[in-house]
């Protein structure tokens, strides 16, 4: 019956392109005008209920556990057709996919600390720095990179994500310069080295801030990068800079006063801050800010309507907002790369089932990039209007 | 009474700057630390009451009924120095000095509706494009110039504003580009002339439509460029480009989703749009939408937040949003040192009552553009991510 009921929705479902499905019994069925199909064989006969039930957590178990297997472990061409397929007539479908990949997200996210590395933070974190080294650039940037053009390597592309903030901050040489999660300190590194900034860097992890300090130390910069183990909001000093990328996923919606409010305090009066985060381009998520909270703490992308609800009511003016499209893609689609090549690696640190659900996470996220509505943020904000020049042509004037 | 009580709410309000005030019984005060002061004179014993229960009424009314004059009628001062002293802890008078900026800007706009005009349409739309050859550039340009340096002349700043438009619109000859509110034609004629558009605009101004339409048949651009007297709500066709410029200012933020849910359906596929409004960097207003719609119809200066939360709903993708900051209140200055040069013929058409309020109005938005929140959003949008460039370098790449 389960297996019937499948067949039925996925023969509604696949409008574009080609799909076909042999069932846990043998039987074998296509979906879709497209000869060329993405093949998907499911193995545990308890497959199709749990699909039908809750698939995003179905589908995605499934994948990890080597019950769900595509065709040339095509993950991507997989998850491409279904995200083609989301406006097909099935808005229930489309939603609880992108549900399916928000929440993929997050919890691939979240594995580390939910998994084994909870009895021990500091050899977590050693993990964590090695799994990183094995798909990120030297730099160990982990945020969206810059792409001029599709064609940037990974390394250039995240250079010029830096250089491209720098600007954006208008620094001058001797501002002091808060950067709010500063990760393994790259982006501290480059303002005071290339603009000469002053820095102070914050991180919450011990690992992040350890390596940080280390590089700082390594490069002759510890007299003008501070990397701190602190949250921001225990901050009290002033800054003509703030910067933080990648940080505002985690702060959740209920916060998001909270975070501007420390922003506005932390910034001197003709400062500038540049705040990069993943953002989406479609109404903020059903699921609530709790569930949000509970379920998945410190992970919600946010739309440009609720962020900038609590940009306007805590007095920052927007001086101006970017909107990136496609770099995330690109910038995943590297890491998976660079992953799958070191994967043999990422087993023995882990094990296979790990491997699975990273790149998982990695592609599914590639796909809510190119092809659904996840973009990438970039808000200029000042406490004055003519904090920043009249036009953004300083941002581009030397190229 | 009345007097001292005006008389404690001004030693408390300015705290910077200098004021001295001529009460109606003759009683001089002065008020603030600089003995530069902007010096007024109330002349009639109503007006201290008056200001103290409705400010902004009171004084608006005062100035333009010559009950309230400033030595050397220096309205820019007495503004400025307002909204200089609008966060010396007294927000009460703040929100409302505010508000009646706002409401003063609507109310001057909508003199004509509303004064001697109702009786004859024709006649009215006749006096208007006079009016507006008193203080507009030739091209008739009703709405924010973008100075690339505050040093470009009025004409220099309309021009780029259509340039900087056209190339976010990123049109090739031969696209189909709808202006919604095309007033007298110039951007639309710009777009046919220099871009090879087909332009169609829609105006609801028989007066704006008739002289759109003549400058269309003397540039020789009739067959590309179609003015129609029409709501762009009743328009059915598709266009490669839409450009909205100071027309969503007069939706009302009850109406947003129609108006962006019409930008959507009359947009191509892999269409681009921008719309250029008046928009605030503080919270939506606080009075209500009903307010703004049946007492100030057609007028109300969005956040960005509840212009965000319409584009999302209605499945719009942001794909760049500027803040225009100062340019508005250069604009304002070279409106009104025009229209005080031409002062006299205005005050033939209407009479020197209207010509005080048009300053208000004028040097009151001048001065909420360069003191306050009031900014201009341009807002690229497209139904597909990808329908725009990677980088925003080709806004400026061939200066």
């Amino acid at each position: 019956m389960w297996n019937r009921m499948l067949d039925g929705m996925l023969t509604k479902l696949i409008g574009v392109g080609g799909l076909s499905v042999r069932y846990p019994d043998g039987q074998l069925r296509t979906y879709g005008p497209d000869p060329d199909r993405v093949a998907v064989t499911l193995h545990d006969p308890a497959l199709p209920r749990l699909i039908l039930t809750n698939p995003d957590l179905a589908v995605g178990e499934g994948y990890m556990n080597g019950t769900l297997t595509i065709e040339g472990d095509d993950l991507r061409g997989f998850m491409a057709l279904m995200l083609r397929n989301r406006g097909a007539g099935n808005s229930h479908w489309a939603i609880t996919l992108n549900g399916m990949l928000r929440r993929l997200v997050r919890r691939a996210r979240q594995y580390n600390p939910v998994g084994r590395a909870q009895e021990n933070v500091a050899h977590h974190y050693d993990l964590s720095a090695q799994l990183y080294d094995l798909f990120l650039d030297p730099d160990k940037q982990y945020s969206c990179a810059y792409f001029r053009t599709p064609d940037d390597t990974l390394e250039q592309a995240q250079e010029q994500k830096k250089h491209h903030i720098a600007r954006k901050l208008l620094i001058q040489p001797g501002m002091r310069v808060l950067d709010i999660g500063c990760g393994w300190g790259g982006m501290g590194l480059t303002l005071a080295r290339d603009y000469g900034a002053q820095v102070v860097g914050v991180t919450l992890s011990t690992e992040q801030h350890k390596i940080a300090t280390a590089r700082a130390r390594d490069a002759g910069l510890a007299d003008r990068v501070d990397f701190r183990l602190s949250d921001y909001r225990a901050l009290t000093e002033r800054f003509d800079r703030i910067v933080s990328v990648g940080m505002f996923e985690h702060v959740g919606v209920p916060h998001y006063r909270e975070y501007f409010n420390h922003v506005r305090s932390l910034l001197a009066e003709d400062g500038v801050a540049l705040i990069h985060t993943i953002g989406r381009s479609d109404p903020p998520g059903a699921t609530s800010p709790w569930v949000m909270k509970y379920i998945f703490p410190g992970g919600y992308v946010p739309a440009l309507s609720e962020t900038m609800q609590a940009v306007e009511k805590e007095r920052l003016v927007a001086t101006d907002i970017e909107v990136w499209r496609q770099h995330y893609a690109e910038t995943l689609k590297h890491w998976h790369d660079r992953f799958v090549v070191n994967e043999a690696k990422a087993a023995a640190l882990y094990d296979e089932r790990f491997c699975r659900m990273w790149r998982y996470y990695l592609v599914a996220s590639e796909m809510t990039f190119r092809h659904h509505s996840q973009v990438v943020f970039q808000l200029q904000l000042t406490r004055r209007q003519d904090a920043v020049p009249l036009t953004r042509e300083y941002l581009y004037s030397t190229k």
